[in-house]
């Protein structure tokens, strides 16, 4: 059984619980991070800790530890679980409050939850198959870019793709893919440009992206920031997706239509291998 | 301390906890519905029932128990907490199950809390002296015929309505407006008819709504289903909302702009009587 750490305390997974008054349960009014584990160390911890900071600034959710101690709750699950490779999820929440939209007035304690999962990162077969895709309607709210719990609709959308008989789901709006249910999008074009969606409301601001787009950069490809569309992702050489728990993942088929030569990309396969060979060079 | 209800067993509010794995806190995966309480009498239930089973079923998500079931542990709540006037909260999740976007397969039970929130709610100062309401856009999902707990948005609008010296918010979308932060909005033109956004994914399919419509063609209002846009509604001789907690409630400003002479309206408060007299007489 998992060690769970909630508000404070380690205690056994099926004791990790929360009130029925906390505003995430209530209100989806919380955010998260998950940080990836490989040897035992955190991927991007950084990348999250900053994101984290920016999501609850945006919702004004005060910071329920500080950064030191966030470090020092993800490493002592590492610890207790003894986990070697998988992921840290992490959720902070307003706090428990007598229900009302309005965000409580006064001191509320924010709520923290973190809980390990074990699953193997670097060896995933999908990484060798590649990932069928189909396209639906980005039916999310239009603040995508703060990591909150509004969860239900990429979950719905996974869980579509797969009665489809694909693995996930690339959104759609107004013509151009957002990103994927929960991971960042790219195509690679017949010129070899890697295009992906710029940052704004639309998208989140994948941690596992940042890197990847300045790692591309690095190896000298041309990265293009802008939205692209379904027809030109049909026609793209390659496509993949990013993400801190999939890292970097081909995309081999979109609706039905194969990618390319239909095998998964040289270059998702190139970005996958200097992400993971950096990430753990730079793991905490 | 108010005995509240979670998943078969009523305990003290302080006791009443989910699990950290529940999927209405990680994915705000889950529906609710509140029913008001007048005289000890539940108000409507039957509707807040059929509009549950909708949310449900366009979830997925098996009922947690027999609508006999639901409606006796409703009035045991009002009976252990003496209930005379208020509100019953009732959130149905699809459940806990280890952390994956995909809805679990197999064998999972859906979550059940209900709890009580005492208050007036038939004489309430703001039916006197009505509501200020301020317009913000509609930044949340676009499936809002389903009462999911996705409530940030929402609580995000009311907290900066707050802020602006306001009431609440009428959220626009492509420049008319969709609906209150929790209630539907209305307006009444110059020609004396009422006029509010017909049904679709763009809004809340709202109980008392549905009351009150059919109880203003019965007066021999003319009722107009149709969008209005912010223009229109200040021009309006009246506005009003409604929703299951606050009935019939008028609005006397928007964005600062006075309504009418800026007093609440008489076909609001016409409306709200009988809504009242009906719901006490209908009451279960």
């Amino acid at each position: 059984m998992r060690t769970v750490y909630v508000n404070g305390v380690f205690c056994p997974e099926n004791q990790g619980v929360v009130s029925i008054f906390d505003r995430g349960f209530l209100f989806a009014d919380g955010v998260y991070e998950v940080t990836s584990v490989l040897d035992g160390k955190l991927i991007d911890f950084s990348g999250h800790m900053a994101r984290l900071r920016r999501s609850m600034s945006e919702l004004s959710i005060p910071a329920p530890a500080s950064e030191d101690e966030l470090l020092s709750i993800h490493r002592q699950l590492v610890d207790k679980n003894a986990l070697a490779e998988g992921l840290i999820y992490m959720q902070v929440s307003r706090g428990a409050a007598d229900r009302d939209f309005l965000f409580p007035a006064g001191d509320i304690r924010p709520s923290l939850v973190l809980f390990t999962q074990t699953g193997q990162l670097r060896d995933r077969p999908a990484a060798k198959t590649g990932l069928k895709v189909v396209t639906l309607p980005d039916l999310r709210w239009a603040r995508r870019d703060i990591k909150t719990v509004q969860l239900l609709y990429p979950s719905m959308a996974k869980t579509e793709a797969k009665r489809r008989g694909a693995d996930d789901a690339w959104l759609v709006e107004d013509g151009f893919v957002t990103e994927g249910s929960s991971n960042n999008a790219y195509i690679v074009n017949a010129d070899g440009a890697l295009i992906t969606r710029p940052l704004s409301h639309a998208i989140l601001p994948g941690i596992t992206r940042s890197a990847i787009l300045r790692l591309a950069t690095e190896t000298g490809l041309t990265v293009e920031e802008r939205p692209f569309s379904i027809e030109e992702a049909l026609a793209a050489r390659e496509a993949f997706i990013t993400s801190a728990s999939s890292f970097v993942m081909p995309v081999v088929e979109i609706d039905g239509h194969k990618i390319g030569d239909g095998a998964p990309g040289e270059i998702a396969g190139r970005l996958r291998a200097i992400y993971i060979d950096e990430a753990v060079k730079t793991a905490v």
